[in-house]
């Protein structure tokens, strides 16, 4: 079965029940989210990652914040909206998926105000976890809608390979780059995955690897550098990984370590897919190289967990995400369709339909 | 200062200490090796391991056999080299440098039996060390002629890349990849060494990082997956790895990720050679597809020391090494010159020289 990365459990006076992410892949277990503290907590200790899934609790973290006290009038019930949201955004400084959510509720809140100020505080609780329920939804839909365009490209007996995790625990739904594995095992295809270990912070060992076991999916784990032998080898048909950002020309920023491998699979002929919604793009920049790239701290790279791996004292470089150049990309699957070989005049067309 | 991985303590009777790179890099610590056995259990267990290195410390692991009782015969310790020989030979069943190391120790003693039947015992033993300390003076002098001659390809302000450990401690001596970095260190030139990790035993960090570290060369660990993002930034302009086993052909066998990190340095046009002896040349292998490739246990994928970090019962591929086809690799360093773009015809010609 699907892992439900998070849930909202009852009504206006609910909690977020998410999958603690920080345990996997050796403990599965729920966390729940009662106050606004523990989900900024959860947020910033990666409980819970991956930027729909953040944006998602987000907007659930609202109405959190709105909870206590009950005899709060309308006015009130905003300004602690705005303030909850000031103080959420800083849980992930980083993460647009989270700004984008937190400003929809947020504007949401404020009409509401202008257009019904005889609402009730109830009334006014209720539509707040409404629209939360609407973004969870929409996220929901733009994973099935990515899976069904991306699971086409799966046949029977086929090898896939995917990197880092953008999959189900990584969004509210059945994940974008997973999705279409996903929507193509529900159809009843057989095939397997490959799913690279992706260094530093292990999320294809720790997570895709552990999400893909739990629906029965056949999946080994390789480290990174083993993926251009399995590409040449031939186990190997389909890759399909994630985005982080996605430049108006297609050149796209993900998790360290895709660009070499979209350049193996080149190569060795494989199909080189990017699974992401249309909110991935940015318009703005013409091309990949205006995409800024964070480095992250030395202590990823010196170990993992209590293990040290490097000695003390050497110097590390630790960039956190690279740039795949679209004439290595063959596709990119967004909920819209596929843009086949993208290049800024089909990502343009895309926008307009 | 560039570490001495193994010495020998002593005269005949003395004993054969080195450098315990299980505990590297977290402590530096020295095996002394007393009996045959200790030894036999110190390279069964990495406490010593690269090619070389395992060849001098079998040849000294004769020498260790040969020392109780000291009232033997010469027939009887010539009984007695061959039996420990033998029993040498099953700690690291695949190391061709071992078995090379234990057939010279044995011919050795063989000859002198024939040759000289009145050696006393005393005299045969301090003969066996004689050898011991001759394959290890070999060594000594392959690595440093690799150093010389890779040296000249070398440059200030360079930055250099390498993969896995083929320094000091994979050998007695220098090294074989980073031989050329130490001589050129050595002779005042100023550079930088981008070291790869090296997953999944982590070679990179745990063995090279640490040996560059005490050379004062400056050194910079990063991911595997790092590799491709460093050579299109034009951070590095040479890459050196060592390498495990090289076909008549020149395609040459080594750590798994070796392949692509050649892919990646022809995209960005940066020279990318292969430093090791005329000894890892297979002159029966027409080219690198008939070279077998080694899968070792899922549990070296599956976590790091005592951290787990796949999901209990998911498959593992891990291929132990990859193959770097000919025309990827700018040229060979070995003890006798550098070979540059490597077919068959140049190197059957290096071994007619």
């Amino acid at each position: 079965m699907i892992p439900k990365t998070l849930e909202w459990k009852g009504g206006i006076d609910g909690t977020l029940e998410m999958i603690d992410q920080r345990k996997l892949p050796g403990t599965f277990e729920h966390l729940n989210c009662r106050t606004v503290e523990q989900l900024f907590y959860a947020i910033q200790t990666l409980a819970v990652r991956g930027a729909p899934a953040i944006g998602v609790s987000a907007a659930y973290g609202i109405c959190l914040a709105v909870q206590q006290p009950e005899e709060t009038e309308i006015d009130e019930i905003l300004t602690q909206v705005k303030k909850q949201s000031e103080y959420l955004a800083t849980s992930r400084p980083t993460a647009v998926n989270l700004f984008w959510a937190l400003n929809r509720m947020v504007q949401f809140a404020e009409n509401l105000v202008d257009d019904e100020p005889d609402t009730t505080p109830v009334q006014f609780r209720e539509a707040l976890l409404e629209e939360a329920h609407t973004i969870c939804r929409e996220d929901q839909q733009m994973c099935r809608a990515i899976g069904q365009h991306g699971a086409k490209l799966i046949r029977r007996q086929m090898g896939l390979l995917t990197h880092c995790n953008a999959g189900a625990l990584a969004t509210s739904g059945i994940g974008t780059a997973l999705a279409p594995m996903y929507v193509a095992h529900e159809n009843g295809i057989c095939f397997r995955v490959f799913a690279d270990e992706t260094r530093p912070l292990l999320q294809g060992a720790r997570i895709t690897a552990w999400e893909l076991a739990q629906t029965g999916i056949e999946t080994k784990l390789i480290c990174d550098n083993m993926a251009a032998t399995v590409l040449r080898n031939g186990d190997v048909q389909l890759v399909i990984t994630g985005a982080d950002r996605i430049a108006a020309n297609g050149d796209a920023a993900n998790k360290i370590g895709t660009y070499p491998l979209a350049v193996m699979a080149k190569r060795h002929n494989v199909p080189f897919y990017i699974a992401a919604p249309t909110s991935t793009f940015d318009m703005e920049l013409d091309s990949g190289s205006k995409i800024p790239i964070e480095q992250r701290s030395p202590a990823e790279v010196l170990g993992f967990g209590d293990c040290k791996t490097g000695p003390d004292g050497v110097g590390v470089y630790n960039p956190a995400f690279d740039v795949t150049p679209a004439d290595l990309i063959t596709g990119i699957i967004t909920e819209k369709g596929i843009i086949e070989e993208p290049d800024t005049q089909k990502i343009v067309k895309l926008f307009e339909e």
